[in-house]
């Protein structure tokens, strides 16, 4: 790539200025510079994307940089985090205006909705690879992690279960009479930061759902050191999930699908008054290790892991 | 690639706990947590390396550790932060033992020289693309910029110059008699974090020569909206530089090489007594825009950007 075309690039994404409060210094230095106000502390995740791996050449290149910001800032909202900065490194194997101009402007309005800063990065030439680092603030001491289930903790999720992965099997070939929506939550997820820092002092744990409920609720579980109850006629299925499950019999895929980028989260009863975000309850921790799932009242085999029975 | 895979890679990377201050949560939640101590700024800042771009295939992985941590390490020692934590987003075409065994030895070593943590990233599939986020604490207000550059200031670099470059010349075939301390700089740069945060309170502007001296001077020159005047005959050079040029005549070669990852940095002349690091004064800042160089008493012709003369 030549000086102009990194000009060029540049130019795409130095027209935003949010300026929040944190950005004490953007794009065009060795580094950027950031302030945290007094109390808090910074949250900080970096996520890559790459072509042929996480999405194909073809993908709607405003969709791309709307997802690829938002798996990023879905990372923060699972600790309770408000985004502030992001920088971007993006690896391109030629440059295409027209593709830039979309990525750019699917990325920027994502990042503009939640007053984020793209405050730097790094152009390269080479495959195409996308890297985000997002940062964010939690006030101290205060952040969501995985590792703070309780044995008793009621286990809820935001939103509902397996519309991305319906998404996914529309895609595949799967046929509906309301694909609409499904569709939108897999090309077009939205990440629950409202939800999550609305769950500072309230929740316990909480992950946000990437890989599947069994797998993320799995982490938690994993670094609690606790297992978890769960009831599968309680999760929360948008009419086209329920549809595609008498439709199919595949009434794990809510439980296995990704990309619902929806939060999973426990809370101690005393304190399930205090929810104020719209949520529903799915099931219990337990001291015992390990994952039981009900369905219909029946207790599903599962592994000693859970959620590898259905990988 | 699997999740056995995913566990191998992770565990190359999980040994290092430095646990410097600011590093509340590493890996293993969603996103890690940093605190900054009051009265500080963070200087956050990005690079990438493309295999067959930045480096080859056969590029020695413990050398290319250290290069990728050490590049992003001299942004931050270019403002005069002192690192603190790095993500690292690593792309792998395949799960080779060896070779992350060597590149994690390269890269965690010189994080710990620094102090630095690794607190997070992520890992995917994919063709080999290595991404660093660094981090560093700089005191509030205090920080390095390229725009600070006053007419009247002195030019300064931090040690020698065109080393590394003529470590690339000797790897292309050509023969010198003392290639080691050469090829060490260009295969093992030493990001020069101690001096630039001796240069706090005594520097006006700082850069690092990664692209070559008047290329990173120019962009001093462009953000400060001043020129310069740069003596060739004060350039700091090792004598295998000098009996290069004597050799070859390529009196330039020290001016557009890059990769040295020394400091240039201006100071007003009132501050010039203050400087207790090894540096070498060769030229000044101007109010005159553009950038001059007088070799042997000459002026040279360069045109109004100075450095594209070069490229």
């Amino acid at each position: 790539m030549s000086i102009a075309e990194f000009s060029l690039i540049e130019r795409y994404f130095t027209r935003q200025v949010v300026g929040n409060d944190s950005t004490k210094l953007s794009i065009g230095d060795d580094c950027a510079l950031l302030s945290l106000p007094e109390g808090y502390e910074l949250a900080v995740t970096t996520d890559t994307m790459v072509e042929n791996v996480h999405f194909f050449a073809d993908a709607n290149p405003e969709l791309l940089g709307h997802k690829l910001l938002a798996v990023n800032l879905s990372d923060l909202a699972s600790m309770g985090a408000k985004p502030v900065s992001v920088l971007l490194a993006l690896t391109l194997p030629t440059v295409d205006e027209i593709w830039l101009a979309a990525f750019s402007k699917g990325f920027l309005s994502l990042a503009e909705l939640h007053l984020v800063d793209l405050i730097g990065g790094d152009t390269t030439s080479g495959p195409l690879t996308l890297t985000v680092q997002a940062m964010g603030l939690v006030p101290k001491g205060k952040a969501l992690l995985r590792s703070s289930a309780k044995p008793g903790d009621f286990i809820y999720l935001t939103g509902s279960l397996g519309d991305a992965g319906l998404g996914l099997k529309i895609k595949q070939g799967y046929s509906c009479s309301n694909p609409e929506a499904a569709l939108q939550r897999f090309n077009k997820p939205n990440p629950q930061i409202n939800a999550g820092m609305a769950l500072l002092d309230i929740a316990n744990a909480c992950i946000d759902i990437s890989d599947g409920l069994t797998a993320d609720l799995g982490h938690i579980l994993e670094r609690s050191h606790v297992g978890a109850c769960l009831d599968w006629d309680k999760l929360p299925l948008a009419d086209a999930v329920v549809d595609y499950i008498n439709d199919t019999g595949d009434w794990a895929m809510p439980l296995v699908a990704g990309d619902d980028y929806e939060l999973c989260f426990t809370v101690s009863p005393e304190k399930a008054s205090r929810l104020t975000i719209n949520c529903t309850q799915i099931g219990v921790i337990e001291s015992t290790l390990g994952l039981r799932l009900y369905k219909s009242g029946n207790l599903q085999p599962l592994n000693s892991k859970g959620y590898e029975h259905f990988s």
